[in-house]
């Protein structure tokens, strides 16, 4: 039996990133912008996505990139406009972290750690992120199977780190009208399988910003424990990945739909209202 | 442009299938045991599928069969049951036909015509069942593109039949822990590109039968307007996709799941105690 | 035991094409254009790939395409030049057929029948050409597992038929450089499953025409009986499939490789020069 | 224009590792075990392959396992094992590092450094291998398009180093018959679209020991510039991957198939009797 395994922990584990529980009837929502790009940009962002309903605030410092003549994120200066905007806000930040070298300087400026899908088999790394106190959002591999998956998060687990939340994001089919193929009969098997919580990333999962919406709510629909949205004040002046990223407005419309799905499986989503309060 | 996109027909195609409309704003569930067996299996599964709420009744008289040695279906035996198990309910009836050389005598019995996933792009059938009056179920080649799919169905409306509903089945993908991948994106990327409904296979997008109940309502959360599912009063002795199949009282639960997630985005599913007055 | 396993005919399967003898130590090229487009085109075409060592002459009269305002092919009359050429350069043809009304016409006009990579899983035509006394050319399904693909040919074996010929032509993937993923480790695999005959489609496994003569070569290094190539006189004028046809010169030089890689592995090609005596 | 697209190089890159050059006309053979397991093993396995016209040694000191539960390799004592038996031998060694932190040591040990395909996108090690002055193996991740795989080595470039060979090892799809799909048709395109030399490792593109000697004549006559095989003493008694690995024996009849179809394609591989003098 694996230390991930559902049966070793029948209940269901609650990740708490700083004060938020991920995992348990409420779905929490990770919203922000695919890299940091500015502290305006940011806290805009940020205020935007609180307002909404969003609990924790997602933003690349490192953004691991096909070309390596493309934006490669501001790196340190990003970490620190992270660490500044979550204060501002008073959200929890996750952000990605590429190189066991840099796993201690990103500990120092977020509140959870994003092994990113290009990184789902790079297992020196995950070590590493499992020898620290922070919580780990693992993404599943492109073409990872769920064995697969599950396998790198025991990696986690096995180094000393329980805190691990997985999350679908697409998969590679030969399918060319979604960016990747969301695959959200990953979330049932999953949650059968595993006692870590699961969310969805309907951003990277289809690359097209109006699908969003529609997957966030099928993602609920099927279970999911929370969700991780592109959310920019000016998608089409993003640095990267602009055509999935949600609009401010879009994302609070999107909110509302969300909730009524969550009602209607017997969750909720934290209220922009309590939220504030 | 072609006959099947959007911009022809801005306000989409309803599907009448006898008296019962696919593409509005009602969800409509079809279900039924995979293949007719006998004419108490099919008639004690119409009239449970019936009390939970639905509107079509499906049962295969011809099955196509990976291998040559395992059951075929009733064939003309399996016609005349499902006659007259839809005159017994009061339900209309769909099934597959896979041969040319059939199509009037499936017109014949059956009130919508199935063309299977292995059957996607065979052209001749697609014109066949595009020259007959009955409405067309076109189920998704099992590594079709969306594209694909639609220019199999732009066959059946070139020939002179516009009343095809399209189903999103799963697809194949290097994942082993599910039958197929059902791929819930295609239902808000094909009601984008198509006036044609869509509706979602989740049994065999799966292949497991306790998955059905969370994809229905995923299919339902992302636009789907209706369900393809397989029900059968004794799952472990069907003779064919009984480890995908529902039993009466799973089917009426799941029915529940689904009503509520229904009205979360707005739409209804047919009632049973309205259905039965 | 399946008809079509190896333990059952240890030895291998010869089929005959009007003489021409696929299985054996000499490996056999059909080639000739994608579709019949005029009786110029078609004999020239025999002729020239003749004189290069090609000896089955392919061309499809009715044609499978995508979209329904395609080229469909020239039908009755492209059977009718397929049978004049045939005699005129006295070289064996292979013509696809779709649909099970049209099996015993295109038997008349054909010495073997394509059953193609769209209709692999189509069971009544594969019993149907199953109850013919001429060979098949059986093509894989663009994601049929090669599991599905014995299968498919046990339905023709079983109706009676052991004549059958089966073509890799390449898969579905998420790569897009090529059409398709011409999967050569299909032929070692299925020549140790099976005691039928191994050809490859290097035309539609590709979709380039120079990708042809490197994918021709190591299909024959890795142990196929035969190639199916695309070959037209004026490939940019020509209605389907022109990107990925060589012309006769190209074919030509492509041959004299093939030859040598050939006896490398202990096999031959029918030579010209013998071929014209 | 990238640094590794052909046009920046029309005459092709030559790869020195420790004096035998990749991506001439000779035709480079890296061989060894999966893991290096003790001493004996490994010299046993050296001596066998150079005797039978191996010029580099493979072997893993670092190994990448799904499991955090199967073996990891020998670590240090692996390197040390690899340095030794590489001085005994007189073979350059190629070897595999998986972490930033590591890549100093590696090269202290080994005359080439693999990137394995789960690290294809980890562009951090990228950049770190590219500022060593040693050649490196770069594997194509396991879903990764050729685009992508041709951007991950102008990381390496761009750091500095144009020391690099790419190689093809199997890409996921849906197909089971082998472990993955060993996709030939990379190759011819590799070859088109960049100056760097392109190998093949059948072993794990296949993941069975039979096809081996099949898959490696295919991949030579597909053009490519050197194979990457695992030989082991006793595959059986293995510690990773025995069921891929060749015997010794076994190895020397390939390599005997694989020169004659070299030489059918105009190229050479070393002969064991010159390469002993």
């Amino acid at each position: 039996m694996k230390l991930c395994d559902r049966e070793s922990k029948p209940e269901g584990t609650l990740v708490d990133v700083r004060g938020v529980a991920v995992g348990g009837r409420t779905i929490v929502v990770m919203a922000g912008p695919c890299a940091v790009e500015s502290a305006e940009q940011l806290l805009a962002t940020a205020r935007a996505v609180q307002a909404s309903g969003a609990s924790i605030l997602r933003g690349g410092a490192f953004k691991p990139r096909t070309s390596p003549y493309s934006f490669q994120g501001l790196k340190e200066e990003g970490l620190e406009l992270l660490k500044w905007v979550s204060r501002e806000a008073g959200l929890p930040i996750v952000t990605e972290v590429m190189d066991t070298r840099r796993v201690e300087q990103v500990c120092a400026y977020s509140d959870m750690l994003q092994v990113g899908s290009r990184h789902m088999h790079s297992y020196p790394l995950l070590e590493e992120v499992g020898r620290t106190d922070k919580p780990v959002l693992l993404k599943r591999g492109m073409s990872a199977t769920l064995d697969e998956f599950l396998f790198a998060a025991e990696y986690v687990l096995n180094a000393g780190n329980e805190q691990v939340v997985l999350c679908e994001r697409g998969i590679r089919t030969f399918e060319q009208s979604t960016r990747n193929t969301l695959d959200l009969n990953a979330v049932p098997v999953l949650k059968r399988l595993t006692h870590l919580p699961v969310i969805v990333d309907p951003s990277h999962g289809t690359g097209h910003r109006w699908m969003v919406p529609w997957m966030s709510r099928g993602a609920v629909a099927v279970g999911a424990d929370g969700l991780l949205v592109e959310v920019h004040p000016d998608p089409d002046a993003a640095l990267s990945d602009g055509a999935q990223s949600l609009k401010p407005e879009q994302f609070d419309a999107m909110m509302r739909e969300v909730r009524a799905v969550a009602e209607a499986v017997g969750r909720t989503v934290a209220h922009p209202l309590y939220a504030r309060d």
